[in-house]
Parts: structure tokens; C-alpha cells; sequence
């Protein structure tokens, strides 16, 4: 009898998570498009298949290029610096349990196959990575993702990284795009104590970047295009600032520099940074997305003097992992505003981040969403 | 008695020394200017001085980029492909003496003092290089310098070449920039035995490139516009050759190269070939001087996956004599065909240039010159 009841019970959780498996899950976001505000949605969120897990999203960062939405005539709900609580998991996770931390950056999926995923290098997917919102997702009949701006979401777990214990979690979110983007070159190129180090562009990944060059025992030097800046930058424990808008004459800075990581966003000379660095190996790592600037090919071969120029685009999911384990332990964290998940309040610190008026990163409490 | 005649000698050798250094060399030259055919010009080198040697012209290169004088209002002889046998020496020159071969490259001056003068890089001067032709002379009262489709120069012993025994020297001539243009950056990135390359445009300089990189043991990939220079690609030692115009696909080629030099003249797109090299690591070398092509930053940062990408400029003088030492002792010489010093010869051969009907790499027997 006793074996009849556990069995019924069984049979019922099973069915139970089944359901769970099959059902769609409601979901409240804010959307927006070319010309709009931000706007309350409610829609849905895949089921939790054998291999997902569920997030209560209790935070997410806005960065900079979460402004593409506002290029398209679809409504979409941005985000890809999601932290959040698991609160359900596939029959076959075994990374995460009910309750765990969780983290969602730029990619929800990607063949997993091609010799880019085996690699970990998920970012470039030979078919095609599913990135975190606005794409279409083909593992899940080609609906387009949503992002994180929104109270829950479903992911596969392999695209989830575990936060570790003791994370502040409200700062943990924008280090699943900020962190990640500026420490994948930091640690391609290398850069190690004492090496002599610029940031071009301090900002969201900018002051990220200052930190993981300063914790690694580099001499950071800051450049951005206002004064107004500096003092953060020595504060993060950067040694020097230089306001380019107010420089005219950059040579005491010419072969100075091993590495220096661009992140600016506007449209700017990159050979200048590339005539700073240290002939014969020095490294300019891109990161920063200018819709119109370029490299000319001429100039590179006239001036660069084998110094190197590459791009870098966020980083996989084990070098994420390793990222978040690095800045939690390390106490490296960005610098954030918390906004309520209202959608004047996210307008707001749109208009403020397109004027420049944002100290670093705005994070919006998910849980105010209403 | 002895004695005075001895010392009168020595005056007599002295103040005709004093002569040689004090009097123009006059000189026969091939000039000509945007518009405009070959012309022969008479003209005159600045006089031997204390640090200068002479130099017969034997033989000169013609290169691709002697063409820009082509673009010029100002009638100039080009050429900076130079190898000739030494005919006089300045009092405090102790590397060469008369009788000796001597090659000039691209430059013919620089501070010497600076920074990158003094680290071998004088194609860099901090104060102006003193390129071979084209250029004022800040050291000759900012004479317009005239390269070597001529029958004489003079030079600053630190800028001129020795010339091994036992070089061939109407192929040495090329060396010159040909040789130094892809042999600086092959040497750069350490190329090695088994690593898997490429060479883009096989011309004069690719197929310099092509000699190094099979020289050094590396598996090379040939890329050109044309079937025609399959042949001669897989002659000179390459495994495989691609004609970029009539390939749609190139994803097989993706990923695969450690290391790749373009020396493509004219307007590409560079990551084509930012994306053939390996993630992490793989290096395009750009040697070639297209007038419009550029790398957009986007698309570097979306594709370019810590692949690095590098100008070179020729290389600096100490390096050009170890490329000259390496290229005589393995028997590495560019492919030439010979023409003779006469304004129509030389039309022709820039004709046939221009029309991509040359093999490789024209060479001046300046002793015919008239």
C-alpha cells in the first residue's frame, strides 16, 4: 500500500514536471523599437526542457549596445547582464538546484558541434549562435529571443554560469557583458605586473577594464573625452588620465604602451591608439563597437611598426565562468546605479547614458517590475 | 727631402680629396612625372663626404610603388632597388671599400640619434626619414633625392648594403625592398618550420615571400587573381594555390593559417584573410599599399576573434643586412627579367605592369643607360 501511494506520487510529480516541461511560461518585460519609449509586455517564455533551467531574474545591466533595439522596427525586450535565482531545473541539470545564483550574458544557445562551440567559443557558433535577445532561436521554433529586462527567463543550462557564493549579486549582473568583454583580451594579451597599460574609453567596460589591468599589477593610463572623469579613474587605480578632446600633442605617448583595450562606442581614430603602443608588439585590443570607424590599410603599414591590432567579442562560456569566479573572489565588480523596472525610469537612463551623463552602469531591479 | 715630397704628396692627395668632396658628381638618370613618358635627364649627386661612399649603379629594381611618381608634378627618377660596386669611400668610412658591391633601399638618410635610429628602425625616424627618391634631403641643403635609374650614387655608408661575395647581383638588386618588405615581418612573427601560411598577391614581393616561408619550412598557400601563376606558385615550392576570383566559398579555408602576408597592391577587403587565420593568436601581416582599403572596426571586433592584425614597412638597416646575409647564403633571389636603361624600355615595362603582364620583377641594366 505504502509502495502504492509513493508510486501515485511519483507518477503525480512526474506529471507535474511534465507539465512544467510543455507549458509555456508568462512573462512580464520592457520592450521597445525605433522611436519608442519603453513599454510594459507581457509573452512567454519557453518551457523548462530536460536540459534548461528556470531564472527569476532579480537583476539586469543596461549596456551600451542594448541601444541596437532602438535601430529596429520590432519591439524587443533588451538585456544580456542577467543575474537571478534558479527556480526550476531540467530533469537532466546537474549544474544548478533549485535556489543557485545563476547568470545569463550575451548567448542562450549555439549548435554545441562545430569546432568554434567544442572549443568553447560559443560566441562564434559555425551555425549561428542564439545571442540573448532580438535573434531568431532555432531551438525553439524561431522565436525571437527576448532579453532581460523582464522578471524570468528560460536558458539552457550550459549557457548559464554558476554565481559563486558570496557574490554581490546586484553588481554581479553587468559583469556578464562588461566583465567578460574586457577581461577575454586582458587575458589573451597577456598583460601582467607592471606592464604599461591604456584604457580608451572609460565607461561600463571601461572602468572594468581598469580593474582587472590594475589587480593584475599593470600601470593603467586612462583616456576619455572629458575631465570630468578623472578622478574615478585614480580612485579605480589608474596613474594617469588624459583627456584627449583637451590633448594636442600625444607624442610623450608614442611607443609607450604594451596593451591597451579600446571600448569606446563613437567613432574615433583607432591609429591613434595603434601609434601608442610599443613598436614591434604592442597590442590594441578592440572591443568598442563605432558604427563608422576603420582602419586604413595604407596608414596601418606606413605607421602600426608591428604593432598589433586585433578585435575581441564578449568571450565563451568557460572563460565567463572563469571571469565571474576571478572578479567575486578578486572583490571586482562594476560601479552601479539600481533603477526601479519601470519604463520611465529605463527611458531616463537611456536619454542619460546617450549624453553621457551615466557614472558606469545602470542595473534595473527586476523585481519591481510590476 | 724624401720626407718633403712625401708630405707634398700627401697634400696633393689630400686637396684632391678635398675636391672629390667638394664638387657635384655629375650623373645620367631615367626621370619622369605624373602624364608623362621616361625621360633621360642629366643631373648631379651631392660629392663624397667624410661618411659617404659611391656606388656605380649596376643594376635597379623596378618596384610597384615607383609608381607614385606617376602621380607627381615634379619630374623625379625612382627607384630604390639598388645594387652597384663601390667606386669611391669618404675618409672615415671603414665597412666599404672601392671594389666592393653595395646595395641602397628605400632610404638613404635619417637623424640617427633618435629613438628609432637608434633601436635599427631608421624607416621610422622620429625627425623624417630620407627616403631614396622624392623626397628633400635635409642633410643635402633639402635637395629633392633621385633614386637608382641612374648610373651613380652617393650615400651615407650607414644606409648602403654590403653586398656578399658571390651574390648574383642583378638579382640582389630586388632584394633591396622586395626582399627586406617580406622577410621583416616572416621574421617577425616567427615563422617556422610545419606552420601553415599564406601569401596574398604573388608578385614581385609574394614571390619573395613564397622562397622565405618554404626556406623556413612552412606549408604555403598561394593567393592570386589569376590560373596563370598556379604554376609558378607550386614551382617555387607552394602546396597549394588559390585564385581568390574564381572561389565563392572560402569556409574550408577558414581557421587554418597561423600566419598569412598580403601584399596585395590593390583595393581588398582584409578580413577575408583575417578569417582564413587561426582564433587566438593567427597574425595577417599587410605589406602592401592599396590606395582605399581599409578594416572596418565592427566587423573586426564581430569576426576577427583574437585574430591580430599588423602593418610592416620595409625593414630597418641592420635587418636588411641580415636579410641580404640569409637570402645570398641560401640561394633566395627574386625572378627578373632584364631590360635595358632606355626611356622606352622602361614605359613598357611600367605598361606591362600596370596591364599585370610581368613576371615578378623588372630589372635595370643601368650600364647600358646612354
Amino acid at each position: 500500500m505504502k509502495n502504492r501511494i509513493f508510486s501515485l506520487m511519483l507518477l503525480m510529480v512526474s506529471a507535474m514536471s511534465f507539465a512544467q516541461q510543455s507549458e509555456a511560461i508568462p512573462a512580464i518585460g520592457l520592450a521597445t523599437k525605433a522611436n519608442s519609449n519603453f513599454e510594459r509586455i507581457e509573452f512567454e517564455r519557453y518551457p523548462v526542457g530536460d536540459s534548461d533551467i528556470e531564472i527569476e531574474i532579480l537583476y539586469a545591466g543596461i549596456c551600451h549596445s542594448d541601444f541596437m533595439v532602438k535601430n529596429g522596427p520590432n519591439q524587443v525586450i533588451p538585456g544580456h547582464e542577467i543575474v537571478g535565482k534558479v527556480t526550476a531545473v531540467g530533469n537532466d541539470v546537474k549544474d544548478f538546484k533549485v535556489g543557485d545564483y545563476a547568470g545569463v550574458g550575451c548567448m542562450v544557445n549555439s549548435c554545441g558541434e562545430c569546432k568554434y562551440c567544442e572549443a568553447g567559443k560559443e560566441q562564434y557558433c559555425a551555425k549561428g549562435t542564439v545571442f540573448t535577445y532580438g535573434f531568431p532561436d532555432r531551438f525553439h521554433g524561431g522565436e525571437i529571443t527576448q532579453g532581460g529586462y523582464s522578471n524570468i527567463i528560460t536558458v539552457s543550462d550550459e549557457f548559464a554560469i554558476n554565481v559563486p557564493k558570496g557574490a554581490d549579486i546586484k553588481r554581479t549582473a553587468p559583469l556578464m557583458c562588461a566583465g567578460i568583454t574586457t577581461w577575454s583580451p586582458i587575458k589573451f594579451s597577456e598583460v601582467e605586473k607592471g606592464d604599461v597599460v591604456g584604457v580608451a574609453g572609460f565607461g561600463g567596460l571601461g572602468h572594468m577594464a581598469v580593474q582587472y589591468l590594475v589587480d593584475l599589477g599593470a600601470e593603467v593610463t586612462v583616456f576619455d573625452i572629458t575631465d570630468e572623469k578623472a578622478s574615478d579613474a585614480k580612485r579605480l587605480g589608474a596613474v594617469d588620465y588624459v583627456n584627449v578632446k583637451s590633448t594636442e600633442d600625444f607624442s610623450a605617448l608614442s611607443d609607450k604602451f604594451d596593451f591597451i583595450i579600446s571600448t569606446i562606442p563613437a567613432d574615433y581614430d583607432p591609429m591613434m591608439y595603434v601609434k601608442m603602443l610599443k613598436m614591434d608588439g604592442g597590442e590594441l585590443a578592440i572591443v568598442g563597437l563605432p558604427a563608422n570607424s576603420s582602419i586604413p590599410v595604407s596608414p596601418l603599414v606606413m605607421q602600426s611598426a608591428h604593432r598589433k591590432v586585433y578585435g575581441s567579442l564578449i568571450g565563451g562560456i568557460p572563460e565567463t565562468q572563469e571571469m565571474l569566479d576571478y572578479s567575486i573572489k578578486h572583490n571586482i565588480y562594476p560601479e552601479v546605479e539600481v533603477i526601479k523596472a519601470e519604463p520611465t525610469e529605463v527611458d531616463e537612463a537611456y536619454k542619460n547614458i546617450d549624453e553621457g551623463k551615466v557614472k558606469f552602469r545602470y542595473v534595473i531591479d527586476m523585481q519591481t517590475i510590476k
